[in-house]
């Protein structure tokens, strides 16, 4: 595995690759790997494609009152996971690498950033768009890859892509759960045992929602109460938001008649945790 | 010379000359091409790189009560110029294809933006830079070429290649005078024979303050109000702008003690022109 911190040299190596006949993969990551980012990597794998991973902990994307300087973080960890996993190139740039001066460009998606995770975090997904933006200039990928955790940047990032004509394929992948059904994240680490066993309510709400809408219920504020009370009632999370929207276009929803995504966001002490599930929906005219 | 208003058959064009190891030159324009294009085309031949021109008027830089709709075109005539020249393709999409649905994502270069040009059109460097990055992510240039009329949009410019990572050289090319000094643009179409000869007093009066910098009148107000006081007095030119600023960054100059921009904005009844002189200083300690 190829393995480097300098944006020229990263350069040179995909160079060679490409002048090779290869397609560039690239999947942005903010590091302490686990399986969702494993998953990823399989699946570039797949395409053949020579992948080319990063590790960057975006200043840009934090707010001034969350957890930049707490993000976990293990270099040598994950590059020991990288490794294993197949990776093809690391790139592991330093803050002064990716913003050598004060940056004062910024890609914006609107309308897609301004729900859930966007209203609740200005900035974070111009934060998001804009060093995504960047890591696309440096590595210029065919193929990118993003885990449909963060279901609304991968949305957002799909929009950012056509609306700016870059040549890059956006790929999803599936979350990957622990067995209990809890959504795997980089942050879980902060969670005491109590709160990684209250939080099995966000993905166990999700599944009871699915259920009611394949029942038959069709009003979206009865599903998103309905996902509030179960929280509420079983565990010590703060709510940040419940929220059933059109899966296509984030958009509002009032009766669930076709896919939409339930997202939430729930805070167990200062762990933030999100998750969602898109149910799919068909009409029949 | 290949010519095309769509994007899959210019990326297959330019994809052919890539793969042959040549070099991309892009040089954006709004089309009714006069002597300063030309004067791009020419520097970009010079480079050796396969030359693509594109010609589209942008929608997205003009504000609701500017000339878009009125915006001088002649696609034919520009056809014939830039075969003449020697321009390798030709790309001049419609609207539809630059915009198949209506665009959410935005980029913006903050500071630079917000002074000169950027005061007075609210939105409009978020359109060219918008459009820029579209163009850049369809030709994938390595070499970029922009006229130094627009000298605000060229830093600009500048400042989003490089703090996005774009892999693109953006080269500048002087202005290009009529032989009276008038800034060639395509909205001298516009004027009246008696406005243009009135509208002579923006580059002599630019002539005058180099002058008087170059004897030593230091002070950045001073210079200002001596263009204005030229302007009104020997025209019926409405300012819009007359400023001197530091030819790096746009920021404000109280005293000349380094290189500075001397830039303008007058209107001759509904024609705004701009025009602007670099005049170098070099500090001796």
């Amino acid at each position: 595995m190829k393995r480097t911190s300098q944006i020229p040299e990263l350069r040179e190596i995909i160079a060679l690759e490409r002048n090779r006949g290869r397609k560039i993969a690239l999947i942005p990551t903010m590091g302490y790997l686990h399986q969702g980012h494993l998953t990823l990597v399989e699946r570039a794998k797949q395409t053949g494609a020579f992948v080319v991973l990063s590790i960057f902990v975006n200043p840009l994307q934090f707010g001034p009152t969350e957890d930049y300087s707490s993000y976990p973080r293990d270099l040598e960890r994950d590059v020991r996971l990288v490794e294993a996993a197949g990776v093809d190139a690391l790139f592991h740039p330093t803050d002064h690498e990716m913003y050598p001066h004060p940056i004062v460009t910024y890609v914006e998606v609107g309308q897609l950033d301004t729900v859930l995770c966007g209203a609740k975090r200005p900035g974070h997904f111009r934060g998001v768009v804009t060093v995504v933006s960047k890591l696309f200039h440096i590595v210029q990928p065919d193929l990118s890859f993003f885990g449909q955790k963060d279901y609304q940047q991968y949305l957002i990032i799909q929009r950012m892509v056509s609306d700016l004509n870059l040549p890059i394929e956006v790929c999803s992948v599936p979350i990957v759960r622990e067995e209990d059904g809890l959504a795997i994240s980089s942050r879980n680490v902060f969670l005491t045992l109590e709160q990684r066993q209250e939080a099995l309510i966000l993905s166990k709400s999700l599944n009871e929602a699915e259920i009611h809408i394949r029942v038959g219920v069709k009003s979206a504020r009865e599903i998103e109460l309905n996902i509030r009370e179960r929280i509420s009632r079983e565990s010590h999370g703060i709510i940040d938001y419940v929220e059933v929207r059109d899966a296509g276009d984030l958009s509002e929803v009032v009766n669930v008649e076709s896919t939409v995504l339930i997202a939430l966001a729930v805070r167990f002490g200062s762990t933030r945790l999100i998750d969602n599930k898109v149910v799919e929906v068909r009409t029949f005219v």
